[in-house]
């Protein structure tokens, strides 16, 4: 094989009770990524088809993902890439992470799978840690993963694949404004009381059996976040509108993906996820926000080949 | 019926990971507490055989917990209760909370069973906030449910029974020193840095995980507190070597019981279980400590009626 295309889709992290450590993937959007073998070593990216983002290998997280990835092996050949974008950076569904897990994934098809999907998450997370400053496996691994994935530990690389509860699906809308990952990450406070934490701790713990159990009233009494969502809210217009709409239409719950300004919605099934898309967007409309919204199943498988 | 005895188990909380909302029920001891119909109405503790517990009902756990239950029902009778302890007050193996339950949950036979599991819960916490000086849920809800549980939030009285993997058996001993709940409370520091809280519901998420899917590796590395245990832990004399020892004869992890002194290890079988208590008897021989040890299999059933 010479050439490969894969589909490397978005992810929403933290859902709201798991900040950091939480995630799953989306299926609707994601970058399309072409990787091609070339006689000249190293790597290439030839073209980005939007968002202005550097093809310097050194300043694009594909890049630094990618050469991290093949510093220690030996080849008589090198890779050429071109992306195309199907998330715009800094929206808060994983758009680094996109193009750094869609890589490796795509390199490690075309040398024949050498590395296991633990080394594929921590070769993409050199991609998020040069677009935030640390080491995050939060949307790379359940790009990589498919489904909701918990990362225990990124110094241990210990991931656990979660359950992926049938006929739950997400709505997404994302106000028309930039939050990079690295100002978000600023309005965090540093240290939580106890109580705080515990109760944090609790939802996230809750959330966890509620993936297992498919209990949703478990799930939605979970999704909560009393720590990181209020100081993050402030950043995105019409937060709380957009979220009280969601659970008046029977979202099971609602809060910021990722690092925002995106927005999820978890409803039962389709009717209810595209109503609420619908609710979510008329009220865009009547404050004159831009917007982009979408409805997406999980993606239990993740990235993939598409060609 | 007129009479009942009840065994009220201890219970081991915290689990290193899941501070103030995590428990499981033992089976090996328990307090015995026998509850009569009176024809003088009211609540009165007739005996408690040791430790010089109160009888005064305003003064003990139980006599709370049963004055909360009985004070907005209408009844021509009372009753006496008398307590066979078989938990030491500040072992931490819950002794309080196996009164305060048992008790509740004694009445409520007597009575024809009018309340809940979850509202004996809530009486049972009565006894619990007099003798801490604030509501926990984590003692009383595995006595009154059996098995695991986790407390998802104490306010709204959520709490989730966890599935109890077959085989898991715990092995506890007690250096006999008292540590009061209280005083043990004290050095707990009151804020954590957020990076310590991501890392603690890390492993508390990983731990529900892995009682779902009996992962014994997982649940080795979950069982983790970089928060409380080394605050604790100078309260608690031996401890790392008490920990030590078990990791190396296998268990599958080894924390701090409740707020201390007891130690708790969770092992794969009885024989494994078994050896562990030996070793930590012959370290505390060793080095001239008075101890109490025992195994136990995490009990399904919670509290129940013997009589």
């Amino acid at each position: 094989m010479d050439s490969i295309k894969v589909f490397s889709p978005g992810s929403v992290t933290n859902l709201s009770c798991g900040y950091d450590i939480l995630g799953f993937c989306l299926d609707k959007v994601g970058d399309t990524i072409t990787v091609t073998k070339t006689s000249e070593k190293g790597i290439k990216i030839s073209s980005i088809d939007k968002y202005n983002l550097p093809t310097n290998i050194n300043q694009n997280v594909a890049g630094i993902a990618a050469q991290a990835m093949i510093k220690d092996i030996k080849l008589d050949y090198g890779f050429d890439i071109k992306i195309k974008k199907g998330i715009k950076p800094g929206s808060g569904i994983g758009s680094s992470a996109a193009s750094s897990a869609g890589v490796v994934f795509a390199i490690n098809k075309l040398i024949d799978y050498p590395f296991s999907d633990l080394e594929l998450i921590r070769f993409a997370m050199e991609g998020e840690k040069f677009v935030s400053g640390s080491y995050h496996a939060d949307n790379v691994s359940p790009i990589l993963l498919g489904g909701f994935t918990l990362v225990r530990s990124v110094k241990d690389l210990d991931i656990i694949k979660l359950p992926n509860p049938k006929g739950l699906i997400a709505t997404i809308i994302r106000p028309e404004i930039e939050i990079k990952t690295s100002d978000s990450r600023k309005v965090v406070k540093s240290k939580v009381t106890i109580d705080k934490m515990v109760q944090q701790s609790a939802n996230l713990a809750a959330f966890i059996s509620s993936l297992y159990t498919e209990d949703y009233d478990l799930m939605s009494n979970s999704i909560v976040d009393e720590i990181i969502e209020p100081d993050r809210a402030i950043l995105i217009p019409e937060f709380y509108n957009i979220k009280d709409i969601s659970i008046k239409s029977g979202a099971i719950a609602c809060g910021i993906s990722g690092s925002g300004p995106a927005i999820f919605a978890l409803s039962k099934n389709n009717k209810i996820a595209n109503d609420i898309l619908n609710k979510m967007s008329s009220h865009f409309n009547s404050v004159n926000i831009s917007y982009n919204g979408f409805v997406s199943i999980i993606n239990s498988e993740g990235v993939k080949v598409i060609d």
